[in-house]
């Protein structure tokens, strides 16, 4: 991810999201009938660059692992220590997202950027390919990570990107994992978004009462120390206040934009890192939709900023990219009605 | 549809809804992290009667389609000839419900109850099997049917319910297919929840202006027609104000939660009709959820009678049962989350 440069980022095709427009608009159905699936199939036409693309054909997703120095100040309900056995899960297959992928027949990548942990021997080095180090600094009070170790993580998101590209995705899911990244993400978001920290804090997996208190305490301390230290430089908060997994996750939608290759993003700690990306390359956005709304309370003010409006609003609050695994379908549904919805013009008599 | 009783309607199976909450809280996810997909899951398992049921694997579309004397009035935006067109489109597979249906892999029964048409020899007599009439009375100055047709459409819809349940569906969706039936829908919801026809009189396929005008003082001439010579008898008003679709659908509904199979419903028609059958026979709401929120405005205070909470709020107001089609993947997703996602205990180490 470089700095802004508005010939960087690509636009998606506008005479193809045009043509696809006119096509919704001819259909046997009355005009507007499909509601957001109709908006979400022309979206579909500019990103493909095509009037009529196919549904999804070959979708990646890829589950971004790391950990957080600030779990040690209390922020969570699990210990870190829960993050490489959730790791553990993906790759048996167990963990929700997995599921859904299976069932929707998306391939799982999963990557180690930053979990605390040693994988014992025999681990499929696949999963550490792109590791950057364990953990991150303790955001309320250090950076988390060096310029450097941002810019590799930066890097390592690009990669990923670019090895579904040249694989043939037509679509990219992201996902996290690491216990204690709602932290990070809240901070991000109020950081980038000038947010309230006591609003935007949520409760991640399940903190209230003594430890959501805490949590607020920190989002606090590290947006005004990351923000005096880095003003509003994306990339800089990026390392001073996410984590190698969220660099990674912002690396990574930002190549999907230039390769033009579309995006479903998931919840708030995806779209923290996001919306950090789109500050640092405007108009990558565009190549973006929003799977669903999450609980979170800093999600839906990143995603405004963002210009998205989400496909689902189930309460979820799970990440690991199960909220875009579970809009994927509609997605298919949404190319699928208009590639195959008769024509208004066939129906009618002559 | 016999009247109320409250031993008639069998409750899903609140064994198996309780095993799978327990297995839901169980899973190797945050408490509450799967939001409305973890409900989902145990309302499946209650109408499944078993603890881990299997994700949907024959699944029914009946749409059942008929004509509306209101439409003389000039309630719609289209002419009461499109009916016969849209059916045809149906049949040929054009129409956009019957494309999600393939997509998804539904099987489409496609019905005429009150088309105002003719059908050409060789026709699939199974279109007209159930056919009860051309049409229907104008409901502002009539009842849409007579008793003896009241009798014979809830009759036809129970029967279509009995054949699938019969044959192994899991689910069924009931799509409506119509020019001018919201009109009914609305004035069936409006009678049936004392609501102002004002308010909950929408535009259907597109109507404004005077038309919409128009609407509204047929809907609100029709409630109050309906309402002094039927009082609130749900049945009655059924005849009075619905048409044979709309018969057809709510005695569908019913007899589906009396087999103890579950009901996908769709929009603003089918819930209409829904209502009225859940007035009829208490209880058989539990065994139907909602596939979305239509954008017509008698469509959410019919679902919050029902006690139903839609899975979508797409702006969709197509009917067809597409609504209950885009949400069907949800009700798979969820399925499956439930059977196939690791157990925490499974996950952290004995």
């Amino acid at each position: 991810m470089r700095a802004p440069d508005a010939t960087d980022v690509p636009a998606p095709d506008a005479a193809a999201a045009a043509a696809a427009r006119e096509r919704l608009a001819s259909l046997a159905t009355p005009p507007g009938a499909l509601g957001r699936l109709g908006e979400l199939a022309v979206w579909w036409a500019g990103v493909r660059g095509v009037p009529v693309p196919p549904a999804p054909r070959r979708v990646d997703l890829h589950v971004v692992a790391g950990d957080h120095g600030v779990v040690a100040r209390g922020v969570s309900a699990f210990p870190a220590a829960v993050t490489p056995l959730m790791v553990r899960a993906f790759l048996d297959g167990g963990a929700a997202a997995t599921v859904l992928a299976r069932q929707l027949g998306v391939h799982v990548h999963t990557h180690d950027l930053a979990v605390d942990t040693d994988w014992p021997p025999g681990t499929d080095p696949a999963l550490t390919a792109h590791k950057v180090r364990r953990g991150s600094g303790s955001i309320d009070t250090d950076d988390a990570l060096t310029p450097e170790e941002t810019d590799a993580a930066l890097a390592a998101g690009a990669a990923l990107a670019d090895a579904s590209v040249d694989a043939g995705a037509d679509l990219l899911l992201v996902g996290d994992m690491g216990i204690g990244n709602t932290t990070p993400a809240a901070a991000l978001v109020c950081a980038l978004l000038d947010g309230d920290p006591a609003v935007l804090t949520g409760r991640g997996t399940g903190v209230d009462g003594d430890a959501l208190a805490r949590k607020r305490e920190v989002v606090t301390a590290a947006v005004t120390r990351a923000r005096d230290a880095h003003g509003d430089d994306p990339r800089r908060l990026l390392g001073g206040l996410g984590g190698a997994d969220l660099a990674a996750m912002a690396g990574l939608c930002a190549r999907a934009a230039r390769r033009r290759t579309p995006v479903l993003l998931d919840g708030v700690v995806v779209t923290a890192a996001a919306l950090a990306a789109e500050r640092a390359a405007p108009g990558s956005a565009a190549w973006w939709a929003a799977g669903h709304r999450s609980a979170e309370p800093a999600h839906s003010p990143a995603l405004v900023a963002l210009g998205l409006d989400p496909l689902l609003d189930l309460g979820m609050r799970l990440g690991e990219g199960s909220g875009a695994l579970a809009a994927l379908p509609l997605l298919s549904s949404a190319a699928t009605l208009l590639a195959e919805t008769a024509l208004l013009a066939d129906v009618l008599p002559g």
